[in-house]
């Protein structure tokens, strides 16, 4: 469905095992001096979208490319309480070395992925999007944009060269100057990379206005009311994108869209969703 | 108070960093052509207790080595709700390139110190240890680790090489061998690093009274009540220390305590502390 | 002026150091067993716009920070004939060390500002940009697209994931679908990054319709004459940005802007530029 | 036939993907939800020595191992206008990640092995061999070198640390010790490393007295007229290698080898050589 | 039998192909522009433990991964003079490349193990393991830790990190403050991580009772005569493990076993012990 | 005197400090909460020639720079018995974390200076050089040829590709088609590249006679005896550079130089010189 970040996630399942295993598994070296044939189950005790797989393949895979993955449920469907995720086989050695790591990977983008499908469900039939921010955690962007993906929402900028995104502490440091945003959006334009939208954030009706004169593609309405995004809409009147942040909640996100909002973009999905559930159990076989 | 991890520290700053600059800061450039002497501040708007300002310091140093911090609330203390945690002299421009970072550190980091001191308060008096786990984020979990100290807490193991922990999967994996808690710590004493304590998972009254007869240094009672713990605590008689895990929460965390538990290890503080509110201010500054 | 891309200055400075002096150098260790106080100076023997005076300051910085940089005409200046772009004095050993390496990138990235500037003046008068393109050499992108902004250009995208420019590979692919420009601008928006402009390349008057009605924010016209350029610019009556490319020159460049291009991209700015003609002397000095 | 420098074109290719896509293919993903299986062209509009065949085809197989090259003209051969260099299967979006960096090796390294072919050819019956410089771009160095052999030239030295090459900054730099060119072949072959040859630049019949004197294996005559090569040569009557550099054109070239040059060293084969005029077309293909 | 460090393997045999190969074989290169089918043969000219075979099959691997092992002497074995540790058949020019490296690690490692296993076979029948330092080479410490466990040894400690070990350094630097090793070992345990033993060196009865004070877990009597350990080892009366450092050779290390030392830790295993004699012999073979 | 390998130092000191800290130095964080000012000393312990002082002072820079080294014994110069070759002041914290890698550098490659210093002695006043050889520890070879050079030796070749040595194994190789060594010779003058000698291996005087016929510039003369080394010699007439190896000590090494080698290259230099007995003191001072 969607594309996962191949080269990031690469990155980022060798730096976690490198974390864990810098002086190899000095448990399991101990206690199994040989091969043990043995099938692995990562199951969730949670309801969730799941997201991840990839990166757990990945784990497995790096750690040990004789493992087999039997069976698999993949990145972007929901899972019930007490499903299973994956099923492997191969040498258990193996596969403790990678079932923290991976399960590490598999809880905390199943957390993205289903806060995300929480809020596209909460704006169920308004059209309005749901987007993510750069409010990620270090070394975890590409992957965290993708859980987003994943439970249905869709991406922000993801640095800083990828956006012109016009800010309340530009216009603040701007304002001495007697720059407004109408002039901060032409300049925007003007100089900025020629393949992308000027989008500005606007704190009052007073920026909105500005906003419009300077043809900004979108405008970003700030920590308003729905009765305020509601009359900026207005004062818009489909000139541009209307897009909101700031306090959102399951609660308040479909009054944003009933307001008129195109789009939502909202912190919390990457900095503050809480793990899945997970856990992974292994059982020796018979060869 | 306790050292940061200065070297992860500094892959973690310039992987964040990288991230987020790999295509410059094109909004900024398209705005400033010139410097623009400002003042910027850091804020909470909750009560943490602040960690991550080491990571904040090396975010806005590796941008701009002119940028001059002049106040600080150093790592490892409370701040109150409204509360500067820095102020920052210097091109305005650096300081946009550093804010999403630096914050994103700080709002993690103080987002764990903060848990981890609500378990330690809550254990108040009972001279029970907080310690963590390996539940961490990919490529973070030194810097998780130093905000779980930060917080009040020990670190239990690093990685896979620094402790010998006998789990329940090793247990069900030796079981076939007939290889029961005792064989399996004797095993690891013979054969693992010399420098290590063996620690072994016990799920039952009767996996304790293995580990105690293979002379376990640790036993970890793991998702067991208060109530069996008091038990467990009865019959190892301080012949081992007596670690527990498994849903914990503030609640209960006291009563384990009461029941003899020397340490509680909480995957929660690591995997789903809610970031820390944070944001950060700019004003231009006459020269 | 424009800001150099610092990270990638440093990577691509140290990429080409490790390159030459892997295992030192061998000649000055033979030669001189000592320090050599001395005075360098680098010359052009060409009329250029100078480019890549950061990296060749970094150069010097990372072979001897003792070194010392006493003159230098800035980045983005035009030098005449015989000018002195930089002096250096100190251990004329370390001068010997980075000349090479500090020359070649010189050299690389004045012929390209150069060209751009030749591009900039044939073009003085009608507003219309210079673009360059994605046609760079392997791991020198961001330098080689500096090099293009200090000589009076603009940067098109810079990678596959800053830009949504729909191309006729791509079109070419969704035709057994029946999917048009128009249905492929949808596609783009609706799915695309939420900051980026849908650009899409047109080889026909045809895919020009087809554009406008999928209400694309630039329109590319590739590798048609002034004459079509203009039909294509009457039809499009101001409803997007035109951006012209193929077979530009500085003799149909002008030709390009008179018939109504807003932007020109030109893949022979980065692939092609002549290196401008330099050289370094060296004199002892007393101390 | 000439060894490709198959680390350092693994690490180049790398380098220019993660350039190119380090944010993603978002066009491609906006568009292409699903695979398309197509069938690519690389062809090419000018008359080329091929060179970085092995480049590209890394590239693709970097990008996605799936996809199938099916033909292929190999590196060193001559490639007709309109002939076709490679044809490729797979999924249409992997080859769209992967082109655009496969056709940048192609261009810049068939550009330099067709401009050095040149030189040979202007040679042809003289014996006198075609070698490159240090005057490389940044990174490419190894795989610029190799695009010289499979031109037909031969390589100079790699770096400063794999030839004893005494040039006219480090005779300046000798003087005043009253260190002429003989006493430094002296001095570089006792401290030198055992394997290399000392090779001397001359600027005139006195430096060429100097250089016999040192008993230098080699004499680069620098900036010197083809009658004053000739002259050189008489004097040194075969006691040392004839090395000629500086403003040699494929007019003059052939002058400099018949005056009696066993070698001409030429900095634009590597600096200056225009990108060879490839593309590549896609076409959807049943399956 | 014990776990080749992979990850550390990699490293170290990309690291020193590297080294070896960064501008090519050009000897080879020169000779042979054709593959040569061949047999290659190493051989060891010593009686050795072998170690280092899945670092050497790693470098063939990196070379060329169509070289084939065909017969191979495994890690942890005894060879004697004479016989053959591996043959390899494939392209004689990718041989030629991996040969030195090969050879370097296997020469390395197997001196390691050999002069392990000489102490062990000298304290055979007392039960006394032999342990490593952290007097290691530079970047091969994972590899040599690995050599010493198939000499028959058991690690010390990797690094700073994985031992809570007070030094006689550490003890000067408390005395000031009137911290003794009691305290020490009390501190130690109270903040150092959960799964560490607590190892405390003594140089004195008086050390040895200040630790036994501190209920260390580990007492390392260092530079101490075999009479003294075992007037240590009556006071210590099996409350600690104990553990002798210092001046170990072949002659002394039984005398230690004797006076009741439960471990010898030995830096000359990795720092001295001479490289093992092999060499390695290719004939052509018909295909 | 001579010029440390910077680079390479940097590199080996980084990955050994990643080695001994990746998990932070937990002793001395759990004993020292606070800094202790004092003062460290390295000493010797045998007479030797001082090696790595470079990067020991690197080792205590990357740890903390704020240590201040007082006073430095440099490297290449004989130490005796009990001298101080460094005196480091500051937190004995950070002197702790450098300790045992800065010793592991200084013992090792003081270690090969003082054997190549050996047999630099035993060749006084015959003019002969000394060599080392590839057989080096994987990761430290522009280190240890650094520590020859300081011991008064002479560098061959670094890696395969600054030296054009045909071995026995490339002679082996091209017999089956008659090409002998003469016409090795040839081939390697005609392809390899410029700058590089020609170097044969030769174990027999038919051996040499093809040298000679090839114009080889330098014959190593391999596992003889000196009376065949004189008979070589003899053949040679100075038509070439003789080099001897195999089977060299302190007793042979005149013997060879008597018999009229210009040049000895000695394996065990790099790979079985035993590292020197160093240690470091450490005293806390008042401040």
């Amino acid at each position: 469905m969607t594309t996962p970040p191949l080269a990031q996630i690469r990155t980022a399942v060798r730096t976690a095992l490198d974390e864990d295993l810098a002086l190899g598994d000095v448990t399991t070296a101990a206690l199994f001096p040989d091969p043990i044939p043995a099938r692995g189950t990562i199951l969730t005790h949670d309801r969730i979208v799941v997201a991840g797989m990839a990166a757990a393949r990945r784990v497995f895979a790096e750690v040990d490319d004789a493992l087999r993955v039997l069976a698999v449920l993949e990145d972007g469907h929901w899972a019930e309480e007490g499903n299973t995720l994956l099923t492997i086989e191969g040498d258990a050695r193996s596969m403790l070395k990678g079932e923290r790591v991976a399960l590490n990977f598999l809880q905390h983008l199943s957390g993205i992925a289903t806060m995300t499908a929480g809020f596209c469900e909460a704006l169920r039939g308004y059209g309005t999007k749901v987007l993510d921010t750069r409010k990620t955690l270090p070394g975890l962007r590409a992957l965290e944009k993708w859980a987003v993906r994943l439970g249905g929402g869709q991406n922000h900028r993801h640095s800083l060269g990828d956006g012109l995104l016009i800010k309340d502490n530009h216009l603040a440091l701007l304002r001495p100057q007697e720059i407004g945003p109408a002039d901060a959006c032409r300049r925007a334009r003007e100089r900025g990379p020629h393949g992308l939208r000027v989008i500005v954030e606007a704190h009052s009706l007073e920026d909105v206005r500005g906003a419009l004169e300077g043809e900004a593609d979108v405008i970003l309405l700030d920590n308003m009311t729905p009765e305020t995004v509601r009359t900026a809409v207005d004062l818009i009147k489909g000139r541009a994108v209307v897009e909101v942040s700031g306090g959102l909640t399951l609660e308040n996100a479909a009054q944003m869209a009933a307001a008129g909002a195109h789009a939502l973009s909202i912190g919390a999905l990457t900095h503050s969703a809480p793990a899945a559930n997970l856990s992974m159990d292994m059982v020796p076989v018979h060869q």
